[in-house]
């Protein structure tokens, strides 16, 4: 049996930079004032144990482990009020992101970086908002090949779900199967001493309480 | 009868930046040496004749024509020397951008400037790839309330399709319905001098020969 991501054509896939409040450890940078928001294209969706296609255009592929949130209910200019309203369920992401193109290539936009085939690898499951206890209160690790690289928990959210709908739906009409990526916290590769990225063989599992685990091999 | 879109659900909708040789001449910014992407949303796409919906949250809403290309094979990692039959048609696109969010805001990501729905107006047609004479050679015009904005022709792309669709595959999976918006020529609002943007009321034509013309009206 082979699990398939439990959404794998959604007409969005928005992806929140910097939302970590313990994130700020480890990058010099300011609590930003707003969110900031990137895309990846829904191509780079993975189920949640496939692999992960190292491309031969990159040697800086990073790991990043995210609760995402999946839209159930249409809506635009939504009110952080009934923001959870529109959202139908949970589950386990890796934004996974080659850093080289992200950081330093095409020109300082991230798409391309954040957006190779396989980058976005999702599941177990989608959970339903009322399985869960408290979204804003999940431990969420990451682990490569067993070493624990990412620690810690949503509570560290700076922006908060129903902040980032009613952000995000300033811009854009939300639709059922939209997949929100909400940030990641510290520990990932390229802000390690010495960096750290991902190679053939490395075994990359993301974990989120309440929802479940995704492990993905890099081949 | 209101003519829709000619595609509206594509799975990506891709923008190349800075393509235009001629567009040197008002920024003063080097031939790039790669192709800049990035992207809207699926969600921004309007028709042909629709409106453009004045965002409150913007007050430098601006033109773009472009031609755009309709991918209707699949592939990756397609070679320059085939990647004309990945293409199935060509249209004309307005590639609606916010200035403020697109240059100053969202940490100068500039998804979000350029995804407002309504942001993108296509069409009016899907024009087969045998009826264009030369997709390579062909007047492209913007103009606004009757004013001609910009006036170039394909014949001035930096990076032309065959590189582009060589270039794109090597990140992700082309699908049948993607949308390749391939940059724009000089003209628009925000470099001229004074800047000019967009407000209520104002009616933008956009024209690419052999493949008909746009033209929505602000709101």
């Amino acid at each position: 049996v082979r699990l398939l991501a439990p959404i794998d054509d959604p007409e969005k896939v928005i992806r929140v930079g910097l939302n970590y409040r313990d994130r700020g450890l480890e990058q010099d940078v300011k609590v930003p004032k707003e969110p900031l928001i990137f895309s990846k294209f829904p191509s780079a969706i993975a189920g949640p144990f496939d692999d992960i296609v190292h491309p031969a255009e990159s040697s800086e592929v990073d790991w990043e482990v995210e609760l995402a949130a999946i839209i159930g209910k249409m809506g635009r200019h939504i009110q952080a009020s009934v923001a959870m309203e529109h959202i139908v369920g949970f589950t386990v992401a890796n934004d996974v992101s080659a850093r080289d193109w992200q950081m330093r290539r095409n020109g300082r936009q991230w798409l391309l970086g954040k957006t190779f085939d396989t980058f976005c690898p999702i599941g177990p499951a989608i959970v339903t908002k009322d399985s869960v206890t408290d979204v804003h209160n999940l431990r969420i690790r990451c682990s490569v090949n067993g070493q624990l690289m990412q620690s810690s928990s949503t509570n560290q959210l700076i922006f908060r779900l129903p902040q980032l709908i009613a952000w995000v739906s300033q811009f854009v009409t939300l639709r059922p199967g939209d997949v929100l990526l909400t940030g990641t916290p510290p520990g990932v590769g390229v802000f390690r001493k010495p960096p750290v990225f991902l190679k053939q063989g490395d075994e990359v599992q993301c974990e989120i309480e309440e929802l479940g685990t995704i492990c993905n091999k890099v081949v």
